[in-house]
């Protein structure tokens, strides 16, 4: 029905005849002249509709309204001198109509496009013309973008894809499952997977050799702000596997989705462990965009006068004393900021906040009265103090004091400005521990398909894993592992687990048996790909980046779902819906 | 930990060190010396144990059996004269191993791989072995490389790939919706998406202009062999276009898939009218690789002596009287197969099977005797009777003889060795009515958001759609339509429907909305993917061609799914199991 999309168009095609489809962004009359911004989904173009060019489809011109559908035709004009748009990709031009068609009319809209004082209860209920604004358009055009430069990357690599059921057996995620009752086998569910985990293990003892799937995933927990229930997945396994092969596709698979969106990166990206990263940023995913690193200050407490100090510095595998030191703090942070910092640790679980100034004449604080004269020349050394620094310390049990203190860096980080917004500091933590234990009981931390590396190590949290994450900028973008093929390791983590035989069978049996008849050394990643378009689009939430997304309350507002159904069609899947309300003592 | 695969190796690299990994597909002695057929996905290659050459090596080459897996270091070698083997693609070289690994080892198969005798049950139950089949990886690499042209072509075009929900309302596609019930919301239901049609068409009203998904969509009916619970189809939709740009687009599409499987398919396809085919092919899914259309001859029984046919021929609307010449069926057909033929249509509504035989002494035939001296002579002309020619009757109601005289062509073919099996006929379907009327109730053939042609008809059934199915050898790849995009058509269509408007705005009620603000003309279709998969690979079965696909009672063989789950996970979602076995008497 068109010739052309708008901004095709520009001073080559002068003189030419052409026929433009979509929407009235704006409309205005000029002495008797009426102007017409089209939009489509490349940007806009004016078209003029003058009485004295054509009497009828002024007429027709003068009926429009604000996203009114329309097909016009007529001729590419040059604009007048000074007439010109220079914020219009086509503003050195305009289309003088011939013949101006209403495809279709549109009530006024129940919000302004692109307004940000516009609830997003209401964008979401109509996200229809929500995703009108050329930004949304833009976002969902680079998600399309660089999901094909993913598959056509993987697919290079002999990767194939190959869709595993969504109707399916619970998987071992540990998150909370969405069921589907089944209406055949009353009483029996589906579950919907929380990734394909199990099915792609299954298609590397099916030598498929290398697999990758851009996968629907599901969990039905409770929604954070960058949770959805339904969200997507680029999943990938290969066969007869090192880390570094599998790291290698990951970085390649990022280096050309990021291509596709116009960022050149970087590979291979820089590496730490886990252990240094909990030390020196006191998490798994360090935002490597600034320094500031956590330094460990434990032995010159040791001895130290103040006995709880002291005593802290006595257990140096259960606690932490660590320092951070913020070059320039002194000047840049006043007492009310301290304050707040501290108030900010407090919620973490600080008791206090410490801390050292260094001034002209000295250095200042509290806590240096504790302290002999050789711990604090020691501690300036290793600290590199200079006149104008602040020095934070945190004090206490490990888990605790890594918590805060990493989140302590981070804001100090941007009360400094120190995050240049435009870099992208790419990092893989590698040799994951295999458990964590809480509260004396052992989980997997990624899951208990991990190949451990050192299975026999009395200590459990001393054993780690051939696990990998790959971080962003301080946020996890993705991870995997190498995994168990050998039926013997398997069984031996799943004791370890505390999951019984009877227990493996029923939930895992049949990966179990699979690893009975040649199962290859086998390993992969996946990327959480809502996530990476966030951050390759610079929204700041998941649901800016999925067309139709769910509320915190799992609604679709546009839909209305989830919604009541016939009592009929419960009774064909043998199920009713229970009439008392959830109390606390149901179990 | 390859160097190659297996097939990489030819008699260019006679000499070098290789590392192959893989399975062993068989092994045997001969004279002390192991020779092992190792298997990747590409293929086979043939090691070589000697234990003259490496004793180590040829120790653990003894322990090798079926199926275990395998790391081999050698050195390339060409076999002797006489010892190569043509089957293989690296039938001249073999390895010599220096350095043989088991990584792991298999228990015997419970089942030998390509045994057409092994139960589907038990390839189901151990799919991942079944697929260790070549045949099966093919399959699935297929379908890999069509999925990915079929991305890159709509790409090419501009379409942007956009994912829908699976967490969402019923859909109107008018199938039984699996349902999921909500914890947040107890006593609410998901619905598992039929098809993505109004959230495609919400995409067209958001400005997308050209959208498309290979998108999972669930129907919860009760399966054929070619049904599956959860099938992907590849959907389309696109604005300001006409049935013709909607058809290039699907053509191009069909091309760019054939072809990457190794096809060369011409376009444009042809086409046919819906009336057309049921008139001459007896179905709305022709299949052209073959003639035998069939020949309305009811007017020449108009006056008949038979009393029966006499009747039914005065009803020209309601009967068909229809006639299927078969060239050479006399001398093919003994009187066994016509006998067999009548009970074949006696199946579908045949009440007998007329049928004039042409001798050489003239026309045969007990119907002969009704018919008018020139009655007979125009219907020799009309079906250019040939000696050795046998024609067909069926008369009666209309739709029963069409459905019975279309499906007695496709047997006869068959029984003719007429069918083409190389072939690829595709042909479009064009102009569906935009109801059928059963029992009374008017439904929509395809779905109520189809553009008619002429809604103010007065004869529902005379009312057109702007609809499309195209159709591969007898087999519909898919179809589509151009929606209305006009709110009072659409309230008349559901108006035509029986739908009232608090049912339509129940249901419906946010497409409704959207064509409110501006909805532009829109169209697409959608094409079923497992299906275009079978025909692309010559299956018998969909289920060849999904990995882990369900059996006819909807079960996974594999996982067991589904299955029963926790009490306490039903107390949270808010529901019970139904205790009482459903009977013939509940609703």
């Amino acid at each position: 029905m068109r010739t052309h999309y708008c901004t095709d168009l520009n001073e080559n095609n002068v003189g030419e005849d052409v026929t433009l489809a979509g929407w009235v962004n704006s409309y205005r009359d000029h002495g008797g002249v009426i102007f017409i911004d089209l939009r489509d989904k490349t940007g806009l173009i004016q078209l003029v509709c003058d009485p004295a060019d054509n009497e009828q489809a002024h007429k027709v011109a003068s009926q429009v309204r604000d996203e009114f559908v329309l097909i016009a035709k007529g001729k590419v004009r040059k604009r007048g001198e000074g007439l010109e748009n220079p914020r219009l990709k086509t503003g050195k031009i305009e289309i003088v109509i011939d013949e101006l068609t209403i495809e279709n009319r549109s009530e006024p809209m129940p919000f302004t496009l692109g307004d940000e004082n516009v609830g997003e209860d209401i964008r979401l209920k109509y996200r229809y013309l929500d995703l009108r604004q050329k930004e949304m358009f833009e976002t969902f055009q680079l998600r399309s973008k660089a999901a094909i430069a993913a598959r056509n990357l993987l697919d290079s690599l002999g990767f194939l894809e190959v869709e595993t059921p969504i109707l399916t057996k619970s998987t071992p995620e540990g998150a909370r499952d969405y069921l589907v009752p089944s209406r055949v086998h009353n009483g029996e569910f589906y579950a919907l997977p929380q990734s394909p985990q199990l099915f792609k293990q299954l298609l590397m003892v099916s030598g498929f050799d290398r697999y990758f799937q851009i996968a629907k995933c599901f969990r039905d927990e409770d929604l954070r702000a960058d949770r959805q229930p339904e969200f997507t997945q680029i999943d990938v396994e290969m066969s007869f596997c090192t880390q570094e092969d599998v790291m290698k596709v990951a970085e390649d698979l990022l280096k050309a989705m990021f291509g596709a969106c116009g960022y050149e990166i970087k590979t291979p990206f820089n590496r730490i462990t886990y252990r240094d990263s909990m030390e020196k940023y006191g998490n798994d995913r360090p935002d490597l965009r600034f320094g500031l690193e956590l330094v460990d200050v434990i032995d010159l407490f040791e001895n130290c006068d103040s006995p709880i100090f002291a005593e802290i510095a006595q257990y140096k595998k259960l606690n932490r004393i660590k320092a951070l030191k913020v070059p320039g703090g002194d000047k840049a942070f006043s007492r009310k900021i301290i304050k707040e910092l501290e108030s900010f640790v407090s919620k973490f679980g600080a008791k206090g906040l410490a801390y050292i100034q260094v001034k002209e004449d000295g250095l200042k604080g509290p806590i240096l009265k504790f302290l002999s004269e050789e711990a604090i020349e020691t501690m300036k050394s290793r600290l590199e103090m200079e006149v104008g620094d602040i020095v934070f310390f945190g004090a206490g049990n490990k888990k605790t004091v890594l918590d805060y203190m990493g989140r302590l860096r981070t804001e100090v980080a941007k009360r400094m400005n120190l995050i240049d917004e435009n870099r992208l500091e790419f990092v893989w933590v590698v040799d994951f521990p295999m458990f964590e234990v809480e509260d004396g009981e052992v989980k997997a931390l990624h899951h208990p398909f991990t190949m451990p590396k050192n299975i026999d190590e009395d200590d459990v949290e001393e054993i780690d894993s051939i696990a990998y994450d790959v971080v962003l900028n301080g946020i996890e973008l993705g991870g995997g592992s190498i995994r168990i093929h050998k039926l013997d390791i398997q069984r031996k983590v799943f004791e370890m687990l505390g999951i019984d035989e009877e227990e493996a069978n029923e939930k895992f049996g049949f990966l179990l048996d699979a690893l009975k008849f040649g199962a290859p050394p086998h390993g992969g990643f996946a990327l959480g790909f809502d996530r990476l378009m966030m951050l390759l689009t610079k929204k700041e939430s998941i649901r800016d980046v999925i067309a139709f997304p769910k509320t915190q309350s799992a609604t679709c507002l546009l839909t209305q779902a989830p919604s009541q159904v016939d009592e009929a069609q419960l009774k064909e899947l043998g199920i009713r819906i229970r009439k008392q309300p959830k109390t606390d003592a149901a179990q």
